[in-house]
């Protein structure tokens, strides 16, 4: 039994929510039960050094977490001087993730920047971070396509996220915070909608694991995609 | 006319929803119009070390605006490695402002952190924080109440801000940010629920102003002061 | 009675000496009795980047205290790697209300930098830096003419600046270190030739005050401010 | 065919030199191919402050290039001042990687910083050096036997290494440089001597990968990574 | 010929005005010709970590240049959040020389913290640093004597400082800014009361110097150090 | 007799191996006994600002420490975010020496870094580095020659360094980690293959030194950095 009452194989109530924020060219607050990330799209028509005089464009991605989003407060990463370790991978990470389904030609010689700001922390962060993401660049590409500044969405699959461990033994999807952290092993799976894989990262430091209990957090994670990926659509149909 | 269509002397739509946060021990959601500021209080059983052995205790705050809470996007400060001037001088604003309605010797030798973070801007950020703020801090002192810890809510008063400016130059009460960018002079005014004054920042940089119409603005402040310590006092009846 | 024996409206001895450092365009030694403040203007042919091609120049300052400035040292900011807050608010502020007197289109697109150095504090190194610091920027401004790069010193006023405070519940004029350090108030009041309000900083973190006794501490200031601008007119004609 | 020649399931000639450096307390030179790693291990008789008064130690793990270890020249890091995203998550990795395999609690409270620098690169840069490091904390700990400040080596099981991509369609085994940057897809495996999972991080930015692509991988990665110990058990035996 | 008119061996008018700053327990502002700095000395009753419970003091020193010290302004070090190499490097050797005739034993477990800025710049300001420096911490030991908590003044000598360079293959005595930038070679000498060799720092940049070049600037520097002596006596005599 | 059985005027073993880095320009490994340096000269098609369109090229160092190439490990510089007052110096100083046998107008507006990392230190790092980068910088610009990119090689001379210090009152040559830790005094050299003095850092913080004493180390420096300058010019034509 896990803690939530949820099934070994069903993810928490998720729901995305569009056009949060005011200003930004696009927008989604996505909430996994009481993780609430609020991702943001800024449209800015630059590009990197890398890419100058190249026709393509650029996504990128910044993370951070309200300083009392956590169970007990977390020191404001501003305050400190520095982003941390864990900071800068997953950041990384969410930008790696999107760029995996954007056509970087498609988009011109301009670049979006994702913001994931966690309002409220209990696990998986940044699994919904990567899918609120994916919903806010959405829109922000759909707005340039209504300003005339691109022909079409440059999105070329959905992509969205799941955390899926291993809870004494057993494999579970979509960890909580009670069960991310007393979990054995667990990993985050980004795959496309067509279910490709795109990022795994698995990991055990209490206790390695097996090939076929990899496997089976594959399979719940395929599972939990497929419907985070139906929520992406309603989102953006609302 | 405002560009809102407001009164001279009329507040923008507030609302102060308490509990926004799950995990803080008080937390407070203001709004004025379009500008949303979370407001938490985090309570920690330890003191700045030139309070130690005292007796006493403290109330200190740090802000932060999320990177799109603005119309254009503004670079995010933990990426930056530094808090700008401009945050250093609303937080230290916030602090002393809760401090001036806080029995510091009854509240016992704790320390209370208050994180006010920007979701939304749309002019008034520190005067909304700060308004929030209280409420959030009222809060946290009534849960130290419930859990024996206090014996009774250390705030000898309500505080609550507000800016006042001159608009082309007639004075106008709760500045949004077409307001706040084209004022010729504006002030922020930081008073207790009976109406001593705590703060003032006034600022002329565009066109000094005269002894005459301070008094107007500090008149101004004075009433929409009053009207958000009652909208504080609901706020805490929820 | 004043620890110092000053009368409640009198001024600590101040003398203003124009040309203290040899290599700055203009430069001021601002003693307010045993606060000394060394201020130096430099002329660069150049401005930031949000001003470029528009035609208007910039002033801006930067503030720091010497070490032992202070009555036990003080860490330099320099080996801790920032500024602290209380820095950044005052830079800001000697910007600010030097700005307020300056014609930035009549300058033309060249950028003012003030640096205002403590040499020794005994309270009110702020108001003595403003104060100081508009007389070196007017010999910059004549030096400027002088070569011929300005037809005339685009300077619209004066702009002088003092502290004032509840000692006791007695309003007195121009705090030093012992009087700072007790007040249940205090006010920085920076005004300009002709008595326009430039800026109010009031703080009450002891005792809230009231409107009446703001109002006596603004007319000491304006009483403070005439004489301070007397000092400045001299100071210039040396 | 491989650009080096090698075929799809062939190790870089790997080489692994105990004692490289003087005056650690554990060392290996690890070489795979032309990359280049010097893995070191430092006995601290101390532990961080979470697991103070515990009985528990800790293996943590710094990571860094020298400037002209790669084909042109990096920055250093050292000298920006700040260490990049890739340097956090590759030491986080070798940290979680080496602890998997430590019995914490029988180490003492002590702690082991291994330091992994790379001399030269060549792709595989983090596989290289946990492999390396397994070898430097082993010696490290077998020192603190000899010492008679450990009954035994609190080691559970080796840990090693490999990188693996799909090269134009191909699964290839331990990517060099010219592979890693033309991959559609890679990832790392991190796996113990028996063969537990410990970490894997697949990322496929260019092309999303399928489920039994992933699995060719894992077994490429199985087979490696068997080879790997065998070297790490005659390094020992040296 | 000199371009200030002086002999090839005679100092700058060199004054050194103790007590300079009210607050420090030390203080002396040194006056080589146009170069000004002012030497604090601050007595803290703790020592660096290294030197707990071994009864021994410290003496250490921090350099600064205020911004428009120099012909042109430089940018202030502690806005750019970090201290130049050639800070390190001063303040690095003004401690080391002030240690050489410090008995660390008789001056008890406190550190003397020696503050040099320097208010105007015209060449050789690290030279003037550690000869004011040494009449500042003299005065602090003589404080310290005074207030018995020293028996004696724990000073083995004189300290003093000069630089000579070759100026077109004349080796001169004391450099000053025009000198300084356009010596072929230069070098600073730090010599004892009794004519010991504390530091020797010599830089041939454009040209490498022989021998007997060297010999005749060491000449020169003994000659201009006992002439320092004479005035460091004077100035504690005052 | 000298902890290493070495006669006073004997340098340690010494070798310069070239090429020692595959993706440099120009690299040698230089080892002084148990101090190993690795010395990279990095090619760069532009110049610092300073130097823009003069048509002349820069030659400058950096330095740093792998953490534990020391005896007891020392924190890494990346990961504390600055470089210590003694890297800063010392990177300073190799810069300084090189470039004083460079012909900057010859070697056309490039620029070569070069960086000096410690593999292992025991003693005398820097003079080992400015040592073996001389090779380095020499083998970058052969190559350049070699691509047809220059005429020649641009150098004027050797440039070489050595430490010697007074040990027990007893000038002794090429320090290493024993004798630096315990000599009185001790000086590093920098001299050319022609015998000319380039840099001399004499440091003397236990024990003033004599005139003599000085000379006897310098003649010592020279008889060492003759036989230094016989191993630069066999390494460079192996």
């Amino acid at each position: 039994m896990r803690p939530s009452g949820r099934a070994f194989d069903q993810l928490r109530p998720v729901s995305l929510e569009p056009g949060f924020s005011r200003h930004a060219e696009g927008s989604c607050l996505a909430r996994f039960g009481d993780t609430h990330v609020l991702c943001t799209a800024s449209v800015e028509e630059r590009v990197p050094p890398f890419l100058r005089n190249t026709g393509k464009g650029w996504v990128t991605a910044e993370y951070g977490m309200l300083p009392r989003s956590t169970h007990t407060r977390t020191d404001r990463e501003a305050a400190k001087g520095k982003q941390s370790g864990r900071t800068h991978e997953i950041q990384r990470l969410i930008g790696r993730s999107l760029r995996s389904v954007v056509d970087l030609a498609a988009m011109g010689e301009r670049q979006i920047r994702i913001d994931c700001d966690v309002l409220q922390a209990d696990g998986g962060t940044r699994t919904a971070a990567i899918t609120g993401s994916w919903v806010a660049l959405a829109l922000a590409f759909r707005k340039l396509v209504e300003q005339g500044l691109l022909a079409a969405v440059p999105l070329t699959d959905h992509v969205a996220a799941v955390s899926c461990g291993l809870c004494e033994g057993v494999a579970v999807l979509d960890l909580d915070y009670p069960e991310d952290s007393t979990a054995w092993a667990d990993a985050n799976f980004v795959l496309t909608g067509r279910g490709g894989i795109v990022e795994i990262q698995g990991t055990a430091e209490e206790c390695p694991f097996a090939r076929d209990q990899f496997l089976e957090l594959l399979a719940l994670a395929e599972k939990g995609i497929g419907e985070l990926v139906e929520i992406q659509k309603r989102a953006l149909e609302a």
